[in-house]
This record gives structure tokens, sequence and C-alpha cells, in this order.
């Protein structure tokens, strides 16, 4: 084992120490470390832009272009805009110490489910040195403690970042060995850590497709990753044309590269000729390409200054992440529901409807994290939901659907009081 | 791919269509079918048991031992009792359809959790046939379409129950495909179902050490599989005594053989001498043999008519399953904390005593899914928390901790209910 493997592991077990402790620490004094982040952003932030300078420099001379550049980049503005995002998650309730469903037994225990932390979290990231930031606070008030693991180009920003924090937690009282950083950027060690199962608790990886595949095909722990979103909007045959107009065009081009984007949308038959040029205007107008099925094509082909193209079988059920969307003339609420089941990946489906069966069914029988009757799936979003903050999206069923906030990150123990009850 | 790997991948499918359907069942429909299902557990014994007879013949002659043997025979009071659990379980609450943390978002968005069921869920399990039926009566009364895959020694009495399952659910208006049996007993489909991950959103493994291990090691999918329990009981200096002996006694010899059963008891120095040899006689009397440390074999070695052994390493965090203890003296409460975080599986944990203070802080800093205060660790089960049965007891932190109810599975999906919000 190298001298890496060695530091490795004894930061996990230090760590993983600490995560006792970090179980059952006061709201005050994690309320007190994520104000400490947030001040000492503002009051070192020279220091941490000096780190940055580097890693931009670097960044630079190696070609990374512009829009990396900018994910990379540190400004007075930027750690300012990040002290604000920790003070809101100060703000936030704290997640631990909630009891759920405390009853008596006819024995008289008393047995109820405490909210505790995971324990240790991994964040694997890549870039952006605000995610150090975004997920300490978060793992931080929830009480779990944390490893961190940044990409090579932001090292210097996160070397800084991280620091900081430490620094900031221990004068909060939080146990030493809380939050840890892993310096070696060497990749066998991001290996060696998913398969430290007895020591870290959940893995969260932050950063590009290439990166979460290898994060969930190698890691023995359990994985909470965003999810690809392959969102649809259904405009009902009762749908109100202004309603619907106004979701269909905030869905796609509200911001066109999230998960929660509107990738596919089915019309009604009966309504298709009169509101698709209306929609189709609209997205036109805002710079979308449409990908068009027969039916909608024969529609909007006469109307002008469109930019139209046939749909290909390769539209349906694709994350577009761009002004890009399919649209698809439906004959009924089954069709539209069996294409979302067939093509959705389970993140945000909508229904525009004045039908209240139809949006009944709708929330019944659409299988997806987050189900909308007459709102746009760019609600979908941690913040937007009022959890405050979000580590990203899940589309799996186990744990945790939808966003991320603090208490999907945290797991409960049944506390039993008794008074000398065994069993008969 | 073999005729038998096309059946599996039919029945997989079919049951995955079902299960949408499933999902929105009506709480009546289930409690048919369940009543259906104890109605013709006692209406078709005849066929039932006659099935159950080949097994049995077969397993016998093939040299089956005979607690084995016990485990895989029914007989008409067996069929009874089994018909009653069904009832009981449609007795239950419909966990189902149930809606959390609903509220008004200031933009007038209503959102809130509605709890939904998994989808498929898969079931390998070995020997006891009313396995079939417990997992059925589970999974169906939350609206999970199932999988059923039994051992090949109880293969006419699984195929017997899973028909007999199967007719009761049509009857009472399930969809077709909601039960799913599979028939073939060769091994490789066991592997090849483990690797179903777009169809089966959960692997249930119900057996012996090796076949979870299989399972864990091989499910592409979640698996919830029951956990090691090694149970510490700690009695504090404060204790009273006959609590302390009457959960020792009860938390080791009730039923040894099972998860939730003592395995190491740490008495405190100041009263182990005066309690520890009351414990040891009726532990004894019991006819538990005891594995001391140097200072427990010190105060019990006067004692007459004790089995008594000198503890070796391996006896901490050892999990017994019989009639075997391991005690130790500690110095404080600390070192009894130290103790079971470091050998505990984070099943079961109890505490004996009457300060206010240790039990407090025995609730806060033991990490495991059910920590006692002056209770026996036996109580850990699904029917004596009040859950009315259970799938298995979960040793992890994510999803589901301690007993696998009904809610537990269950998953959610965010209903947003709009009247044409966008995001601004």
């Amino acid at each position: 084992m190298g001298t890496a493997d060695t530091e490795l592991e004894l930061k996990v077990k230090a760590a993983k120490a600490a995560s006792r402790r970090m179980s059952y620490l006061s709201t005050d004094i994690k309320n007190r470390a994520l104000n400490n982040i947030a001040g000492d952003l503002l009051a070192k932030s020279n220091d941490i832009l000096a780190a940055n300078k580097l890693d931009y420099k670097a960044a630079e001379e190696s070609g990374m272009n512009t829009a990396m550049l900018d994910r990379l980049l540190l400004t007075e503005e930027r750690l300012k805009s990040m002290a604000q995002d920790v003070m809101a998650v100060a703000a936030l309730p704290d997640p631990i110490g909630e009891v759920i469903e405390m009853r008596t037994l006819p024995n008289g225990l008393v047995i109820g489910k405490r909210r505790v932390p995971l324990g240790v979290i991994g964040a694997i990231y890549e870039s952006r040195p605000n995610v150090t930031i975004d997920i300490s606070s978060l793992c931080l008030k929830s009480g779990n403690a944390i490893i961190l693991r940044g990409g090579k180009e932001s090292i210097h920003s996160n070397s800084a970042l991280s620091k900081l924090v430490q620094e900031a937690v221990t004068r909060a009282g939080m146990p030493d060995g809380a939050v840890q950083f892993i310096e070696d950027t060497d990749r066998t060690l991001v290996n060696r850590m998913l398969k430290m199962g007895s020591y870290i608790d959940l893995i969260v990886p932050r950063g590009g497709a290439g990166l979460i595949k290898f994060v969930k095909e190698n890691a023995v722990m359990p994985v909470i990753a965003g999810g690809i979103g392959v969102c649809h909007t259904y405009i009902d045959k009762s749908a109100d044309m202004d309603k619907a107009v106004a979701i269909a065009l905030n869905a796609k081009v509200q911001r066109p590269t999230v998960c929660n984007a509107l990738d596919s949308l089915l019309v009604h038959k009966d309504i298709a000729g009169n509101y698709l040029p209306h929609i189709a205007a609209e997205l036109a107008e805002a710079g979308v390409e449409t990908h068009c099925d027969e039916k909608s094509l024969s529609i909007l082909k006469p109307v002008s200054n469109l930019k139209l193209a046939p749909a290909t079988d390769d539209d349906w059920g694709k994350e577009f992440l761009s002004l890009v969307i399919a649209i698809k003339v439906v004959s009924s609420f089954d069709e539209a529901l069996e294409h979302i089941n067939r093509y959705g990946s389970g993140h945000s489906e909508a229904i525009v409807t004045e039908d209240y069966d139809s949006a009944m069914r709708f929330l019944n029988e659409v299988d997806a994290a987050c189900v909308y009757v007459n709102a746009s799936t760019r609600f979908t979003d941690g913040a937007q939901f009022g959890l405050g903050a979000e580590l990203g999206i899940s589309t799996q069923k186990m744990h945790a659907r939808g966003p991320i906030g603090l208490k999907e990150i945290t797991s409960y123990k049944w506390i039993i009081f008794g008074s000398g009850q065994v069993r008969p």
C-alpha cells in the first residue's frame, strides 16, 4: 500500500470516528459551523481567490474551453453568493432528532423512529469548486461527516475551500475529522475509496455522465446520483390554451440544459390543429428546433418561421438538453400515458388539462418521481420544492425519489423506551 | 436463449406490465385478494397437502434431516395458521395512497409525497413453502407485483400455493400477471433474474447465508435481506436487578436461534459482583453456556452448576444463534458504548438502567437499527412493533432500517397540483 493509500485510509477512518459524535450534535453547533463557513468565505476571500487563480491559470494553459473555464472561476461576487447559500441551509430546520410514528404498544413499550444521519458521505466531484461548499453545508447540517474528493482542475481552490471548512467547523465545536479532503488527485484513489464500504455510508458523485457511470459500477456502498430526465408534457383535449402555451414554453426554454426541461410534447388530436401553431410559434421565437411526428408536421408545415424537422425514432425518449423539442399528436389520453410510461425516465411528467378525471388519472397512473398537473416540469428542484437545497434529483425508487434535500441524506433508528418488558 | 430463459423473460415482463395497474388498485380489491387467498388455503387444503406430500417424500428419500423435513412439512393446522396470517395482513391499513408533507408553496403549487408501490418484487427463497404465502400477502397488500422463485425441495408445494394465489387474486379483480411463479428450478435462472434491473425493482432473498450472499453479490437491483444480529445488552451500574435478570434471560433464551437474540452481555463493574451470579444462575438453568472475560470468570467461578468457559477474542462480535452467551465486565458506560459500537452489527442493542442520563446517552450514541432502554432485544420484529408482519430486518441505513413491513416496501412520488404556474 502506497503513502497515498495509507493517507486515504487514515482520513476515511477519522471521518468514521467523527461521525459518531456528529450524529448527536446540537443544532446550535451545526448552525454555528455553517455560519462560520459563510463568514469565512467573505473574510478569507483573498486566499480563496488566490488559490483559484492558480487553477484558472493552469486550466487556461492546458487549453480548457471557455464554458469550462467559467465553471472553474471564482469571484468575490460568487463567493458572496456561496456564502448566502450556506446561510440559507443554516436557516433550514434541522432534520436530525425528529421522531416520527411514536406510539405506546399494548405492552407499554414506547417506540418511535428517530431521524439520524447516514454517517459518512463521500463526495466525488469535478471542476466547479462551489460544490465543495454546497455538499459540505448539506452534509454537515444533517450531521454527516464528509470526505471530499474534487477534480484535478480545481485542486488548489478545493484545497483552500476545504481547509476553510475544516477550520470553520472545528471553531464551532464540531469533532475533528468531520471534514476530510483528499489532496491526492490520483484516480486509483477513487477506486479504493469506492471499496471502503465499512467506513463510507453513501457516495455522491457530481459531474459528467462518465464519472457517474464509473462510480455506480464500482462503488460497493449505496450511490445517489442525479438521474437522466426525459420529461414529457401532455396537452389534453380539455387544456386551457394559454396555460398550455405558457407551460410548454417555460418547460422547454427557461433553462434547456437541465434534467427537468421538457423533451417531448404530446398533444391531443382534438385540439392539436388549434393549439400547436400557437405553441410552435412561441417555441420558434425562443429559438427552439422542432422534431415533429407525421401529424404534427402536417399541422405545422403551413406555419411560417418555424424550424421543423421530421422526428426520427431516436427522438422519443431522448434527453435533448438543448433547444430541441419532439412533438407528437396522440389520439387519446391513454396513448399519451402509454407513450410517457414507455419513454419517460421517471423524472418529471406533466399534464395540462381542465378535466378533473384526466388530472386524477395522470397523477395515479404516471410512474415518475414528480407528476404535475398544470405546471411546468422546471419546478422539480429542491429549492423550488421548499427543501432549501439539493444534492441532486433521484429517479430511483429506493430510499429517496425526486430532489435530494437534507432529509433525504438521513436514516432513522427505532428507539424503544421500556420498563422491564420481556417477550412472552 | 433457452426456453426457460424466454419463459422467465415473459413472466418478468408480464409482472412489470401488471405492476402499472397494481399501483393504483383500490384497497377493497387488495383485501379481497388476500381474503380469497386465506379462504382458498382452507378450501383447497387437500390439493396443497397432496402436492406437499410429493416434496416431503422426495426430501425423505434424499436423506434430508429431520429439522429441514419439519420446515418443509405442511399440515391442515399449518395451513390454518397461514390463512390467519394472511387475514391479519388484510386487516392492516393500506400503506398506498397516503400523502405526506402536503403543503401549498408561495406560488400556489400544492405539492406532497404520495406513497406508491415499488413495482415488481422478486422473491428468491428456500425450503419453507409458507414463504410463498407470507411474501405474497405483504407484496400484494402494498400493491407490488411479485415474481416467486422457490427452492427445488418445495417445488410441488410452491407451485400449488402460487397457483392458488394466482387464482385468488384474479378472482378479486387484480390484473393478470401480478403473481408470477418460476417453475424451473435451474439455478442459472436465478442469475438471469438478478440481472433484470429494468423489470424487477427489488429482490428479497430468504434463506441461508449462502443464498443471501450470492444474491447480494450478483443482483443489479436493490436487495433487502435480513441482517446479521450481533446483539448486546448492557447492565448499567444503576440497573434494577430484577429487570436486568429478566431482560438478559429473555433476550438470550426465549428463542436463541434468531437474529434479535442476545449474544454479548456487558455488566458494569460496580454491580457485577452482586448481579452476575444471579443472572448466570438463571442462564445456566435454561441450559446456557457462558463464555466469560477474565473479570466475570473470577466472579462466577465460585458459583456452582454453571457452564463456564473463558471467552476468546472470537466471542466478541459473534452471533451465536444458540444457547451460548459471552459476558464481559466493563469499567464504565463509555467502555460499554465503545464495545457495542465496535462489535455490534447495527441490529438491536439494549441498556438496563435506572439512570436518566445513561438511558438518554445510550439512545443517542448507539448506532443500531433498534436501541432499547429496559427491554429485551427480542422485540425487534415487525409484528411486535405493530407493523403486522415483516419481510425481514434490515441492518442497512438506506431506505429502511429495522423491521421491513408494508410501508418499507413502498416508494413515493411527488404529486403537484398547479393552476398554470411556470418557473420565473
